[in-house]
């Protein structure tokens, strides 16, 4: 066990991490600093405080964040010029919140003179992988403490006894038999693992979304919705121009009342193994479908190719951790700089899990132009005769290559 | 003008095929073979012969081929197997129906005897340049005629007059001002281009689409689906076993009624232009999203991965129109390579405009291990500890880095 | 013919272009403006302005640049940071300075109020897209003349009659039967096409290498060369800081001596067809070579993955003519930004004809860490025991596989 | 420590591995089955045996197994189908021989009933994972014994001291302080690591080379080479028809000869540092380049670009250990596809180090028409006005996008 004087904590107050807490103290004897973030989960995070105070924290090693907007601006924005999804379907919403919380944590170490870090994730996910590579990327000799990885309390009722002997206070939830969803949560989406979605071909429980109403009961009125931006980040809605996580906020909001966003899919974790997963992406959703709209009308055929060729693998180094590593930097020069002319409005249809897209406009930067690609007269802006050589010489290797076979 | 001695014509029987026709008789003075395919767009074809018989061609000259088993199991099939997207949104409804009736064509003009091919698409669109390089690569030296690339009559009020003159039926629709919207359907899609789409900011009329009710007016009942694929191709629909052709047609029937598949975007044409298409595609849409959930559970990630990363450069060879091209052929190998364990069972439901996945199955080739994924007590089948060595090589990289950056 | 007031002519005062010239004036009755550059061809510009005054153009009208600073600033260095190659072999020559050339036809063009440009390449050629693919880019409606694509004099004899009867001097070796190989040179590279190379089984000629000595002419003595690099472009040879254009003329001399640089190939033409070419790149070998070696030691592993896998699809841009797309653009953008860290020295060896890496140095950007690569002990700077579950990890997903088909 | 009943030891017959033996026999108590392989390492093998018998093995437990020509047949020569490079330099010698060794190891503790494998690479290297991970994808639930990870003998004095009071045979070079270059050879290279290698800026000893003469050392006469090509793969030198693996071995003799393929860089191991080696590849070098060459005069340009463009992720899957790996063998599909028509002769010409291509011919697979490429007249092969539209098209999105932003 190294040698550890002063750790750093992400504590979000649940029953999982005040264990961590205090079998850190049990453990390493060492001083804990607690690290609880506003990411939009919607939870209260005062409790947090009270909490950390009765393990003996002191308050100036307290830390409770509000980080909503740096979120939405520098982690969530940049992701969705990219027209991210993991494995066609995941929108990264987990993903995307782990690079800010090691950033933070790290910030925290220097500040406090910590020379560990800890965390609550275990060692079969992704979420330890994203924590522990954005820390050593930002502070490459910070000790890092990864409790599921070291202790013995793999069981539910270890956890439950440990709990109980000191004095942590037990949610009914915790106590009724059977764990609960492993959830998270933040304002991108609110995710759901195991119990039974552990078998991939069940169904899950109507019970278990949160945040959506599921299509049937929204609402039998479809409603309209205009979305304004600028190089590719929304920055106004029905023509209200907002913050980044007033923005997300209001279309999680719109996205949940209209059942829109909820997905159910078996992915595959960096770590090796597939495992299934419930989210509810409401904002995300409409984002990504009114993102691709805007740039359908301002950017190059070309540069969108490109781009979609990247994806893939843009959205794989957001999933596996690596948000802070140089060659994820390094294309986001890229995808940032093709959104320059990414300006103009959408507007879109929000009715029962749908996102329908039903107009575009830039006035600045449309690449549309209907002059040439009228099936009226276009009045000689395209000259049809054209297209005869472009065939041709598109064709030509083709031909040496049919020719070249038939002598054979 | 070459010297043509007998042309097969793409006919469908309609106004713009028959002016064409009467065109090239008119132009070219050959003789006119012509070929009228059923793939399913739901029209008669029976008339095409008749109105060809009208201009003279001879019975032995008049092929009216039912190609829907042969279009759905080699050529949608194939595409689908790669989870085949074009610009983040279209199925490629048109773009695959080409390349067969370009073989089509072909394998006519060889058993005629004829030294020229006809079609009827216009010099501004993608689907000229689909059933040329189709053409090229099978044959290369036959002689193309592209009469919207030749003639005089680009302007509705000209088309129609020559028409007139020759005795052609014109149908209420045509004469009505306003051309019609520019369709094309096939068992895969039916498409709309033209008119009010010109303007990217409108919306289409409802009246506009003719294969799915509209979202709102589906059942309030959703629908379940069982969808069993052997090899990554859909063999049965809950439970009964079908020829291709039959499924997509079921897949079509459900994907309408419950007003599944509707799209509207802005696309770029290979001819440089950006143009504004609304489509249809049911059953399309329905089989995406089953074939990307039975992947998810019997594919392996790299394999996924690296599918994912090929499927837009895939998409864009089709959508090109190299379906033909060797590169096609070469990227396919790959593709049906990784089916061999595409093997399972989908359980969807259909709602309103929604296709949701709730459960997948594979008895035979699952590689979801809930041995390993559990968030209960694994049993030892995972180690957590290894995470640890995983994420510190990992890192090594970048730690490394951020040392050496230090010290500058 | 459309209607052509002024046009600007890449002039290279060859015969080419000189019955170009003429043909321009006799065929479009309109003024020219001759543009000549000095690309670091070596060869002497002042007789293009001599031969231009006899063609009575006004002295106003005639350019001739020194533009060599420029292309290996702006063009060359760019190019190489990318570590470009096109089809494994070729070092893109010619292609990278013919967008050079569009931006200065079109800056004249508009200097002058020019309405069209003209150029000599031939309409079986890259150079003809290049040309146009960069002026339409730069100046949407400039009306192209490409006299080889236009007029009748596509036999030598046509074309030395229509020279002989405008008076315009023939040189000798024009007059000998045989045309001469198609050059084309500039200071990154040397090529030759056509004659004898037109079967690609036949060796080339010793006479023709232009450039460089052979390897068996080289010095039997190999000489060392140290180079430094900031941000991934030389900014000295042997300690001595030069200008980019400088820099490249040395290592010319250098190659050139050496024996360095000579490729013979077959490579395929963005129209279509296969062509045999060689070509001459002395310094540009170097570059290359020494380039990798520095980056092989300061950047990251897979920010140079990202690189190499990109580099491909960059040479075809440039190659097809695309350096002023905005896709080309949207890519420098990533190579730029992955040079900053890309500093140090790079110590050559040349003899005969290779190039060898024996040292690579960088004093604040390397990320060679002896302390952890070395076969001795390394005091722990790295676990070896981090290896197993790195591998257990990775190796997952193989075991999952193996086991389910196992148990299949 | 984990239960082992029998273990197969990848056995060289040298001081590590002996060491190895013994420490499994002492640290396991169990029982140890040999298998040494002849990939044309050049050493003789009957003394491993003789060695191994001194350990006590049983005679039936001792494998020595000649895998030449399955090495090059089914290992080196799919690989050199794609043109294989990693980092732009490395010909992935010792990678590639590392699967068919794992492969064997499984089929032998298949054969002799063993529950283990061992292997001597140390826990810094890539070896260890590509023994591991392919041991895995064959054999899932293999155990690995990898003594380098496990045991303290870390520094070359405890190794010496264990061999000694083993009775092991200590060579000469081992005893004079100093340890020798890491080295591994067989057929496709030999490699060197470590001593005076681990400062990259230090250039390697002249008489740290074995297999090839410098090029200052080789023949002042140049030697004339012609390859045959069927299928990708070379069949014949000099129209003698040979195996792979003596194709192989007469190909290291001639580059051994003439001073080709030495190689000394800089690259980033899958465990995340960098190392430096030197590595002799004579016969690769050449088969490289020459499969290059006939790839040029035989391959489709798109299919040639679709390979270059996923080779650099070939080449990691085969550098990192992936070969078994099913992303590897999906990847294989589409690459021998490929080769179908690479069939044909290319001449080369061997001098100091150079490989020069001087002539490549395909009978029956020549994909160069010298009808069309031609720079005399071409009697209307190829229409250069079809040039105009070809450039038109392309033009089109630059010119729209152009016109789009002066308007703005």
């Amino acid at each position: 066990m190294s040698d550890v004087k002063k750790v750093v904590l992400a504590y979000s107050g649940g029953l999982d991490t005040s264990v961590i807490l205090k079998w850190l103290q049990d453990t390493y004897q060492c001083e804990v600093v607690t690290f609880t973030a506003d990411l939009g989960q919607g939870e209260e995070l005062e409790p947090a405080r009270q909490k950390a105070l009765k393990f003996g924290i002191k308050p100036e090693n307290i830390f409770i964040d509000d980080l909503r907007e740096e979120f939405v601006r520098d982690f969530v924005f940049p992701m969705f010029r990219a027209n991210t999804i993991y494995e066609g379907e995941y929108l990264l919403g987990t993903s995307i919140a782990r690079p800010l919380i090691a950033k933070r944590l790290i910030e925290i170490a220097r500040q406090t003179g910590a020379d560990a870090i800890a965390h609550g994730a275990t060692g079969k996910g992704n979420d330890q992988v994203r924590f522990e590579l954005g820390a050593y990327a930002l502070m490459p000799n910070i000790k890092i403490i990864a409790p599921w990885r070291e202790w013995d309390l793999l069981s539910r009722e270890k956890l439950l006894k440990y709990a109980e002997d000191a004095g942590i206070e037990i949610e009914m939830k915790h106590k009724q038999g059977g764990a609960p969803y492993s959830m998270d949560a933040n304002l991108l989406h609110i995710s759901y693992e195991g119990r039974h979605l552990e078998d991939p071909n069940a169904e899950p429980e109507a019970s278990m979304w949160r945040w959506t109403v599921s299509p049937e009961d929204a609402p039998d009125q479809a409603e309209y919705l205009d979305i304004e931006f600028e190089k590719g980040d929304i920055v106004a809605l029905n023509g209200k121009r907002m913050t980044p996580a007033a923005v997300l906020a209001e279309l999680n909001r719109l996205g949940s009342k209209h059942g829109i966003g909820r997905l159910d899919l078996v992915e595959n974790r960096y770590v090796g193994m597939k495992s299934r997963g419930c989210y509810e992406t409401p904002g995300g959703t409409i984002m990504l479908k009114a993102h691709r709209a805007i740039e359908s009308l301002t950017l190059d055929r070309e540069v969108a190719h490109l781009k979609d060729d990247l994806m893939p693998r843009y959205a794989s180094m957001i999933y596996n951790g690596y948000w802070w590593a140089p060659e994820r930097v390094a294309l986001q020069q890229l995808i940032d700089h093709t959104q320059e002319h990414v300006n103009g409005t959408v507007r879109l249809k929000l009715y029962k899990g749908n996102v329908i897209v039903v107009g575009r406009d830039s006035k600045t930067d449309s690449l549309f132009d209907n002059t040439i690609a009228t099936f009226e007269d276009d009045a000689g802006a395209y000259d049809q005769k054209d297209a005869g050589g472009f065939i041709k010489l598109n064709a030509l290797r083709l031909r040496i290559a049919a020719n070249a076979r038939q002598k054979k």
